[in-house]
């Protein structure tokens, strides 16, 4: 590649609009709310989960046949499903698919499934599907609703 | 009310833009859509419960643990979980929460019960909760992807 060449790439990524700069992208950023969601769960720590979360009182879990509304309320529920660190397991999310609806919403759609240290016998691992409106928020993009639910 | 005021409020009504007038709302819009899929599904009419849904092969109904895609199965998925006006009873929508993402995309979140003639006792009332996803296609306002669980 000649000097020419290096100059008009450099000045190509140096002047492309911010908004089409990938790392702004509202896909790329759903997913890295959701890669660091599995990162902390997996280092057992669910209130670092819980940042993908918006923290609001207006957040609106949806589990089976049950609401929680409000980022403390879901909180307090992971905290009391998963109590410590072996319950919590090794959570993989896969399958995602996600729809960016405008600038400041996108759905994500996927598999959810937990291994667990003391299952030698694959019959427990919890896994289903779940579906997440994100929102651009102030604080980036977060989870504003999330509808999980459980297979058998 | 004299002439002068009839006269301005005639005007004003005409005048008004057509996308500020209550039936073009996507808010209206998906609740009417509602409407029409109960009154369909409370005359034994699955396919007219059916046009609710966007009649394409990438449309995403999740259940549970299971997804099914496409308009086609997903008839046939009701088909088969109904075979008859019996089983499907009577439906009711509730708790309906309508967030318009977009001008042409909205979410909406509810319940769902089923109250069957069969069921004397109140024990045999199928209820869960809802996601639905609508999308605004050249069809109108359509349901693109659907998030149903249920409640034990």
């Amino acid at each position: 590649m000649n000097a020419l060449r290096i100059f008009l790439l450099v000045m190509f990524c140096t002047t492309l609009p911010k908004h089409l700069t990938a790392q702004d992208s509202p896909d790329k950023a759903v997913r890295a709310v959701l890669d660091k969601q599995v990162l902390a769960w997996n280092t057992g720590n669910i209130e670092g989960f819980m940042q993908g979360y918006w923290q609001s009182d207006s957040l609106r879990f949806a589990s089976g046949g049950n609401i929680n509304r409000g980022w403390k309320t879901t909180l307090e529920r992971y905290q009391k499903s998963y109590p410590d660190k072996a319950a919590m397991g090794k959570l993989t999310f896969s399958n995602l698919e996600t729809t960016v609806l405008s600038a400041d919403a996108a759905l994500v759609f996927g598999k959810w499934e937990l291994t667990r240290e003391q299952d030698k016998t694959d019959k427990d691992r919890p896994h289903g599907l779940f579906t997440l409106t994100f929102r651009k928020t102030p604080q980036g993009w977060k989870i504003v609703h999330d509808h999980t639910s459980s297979g058998n």
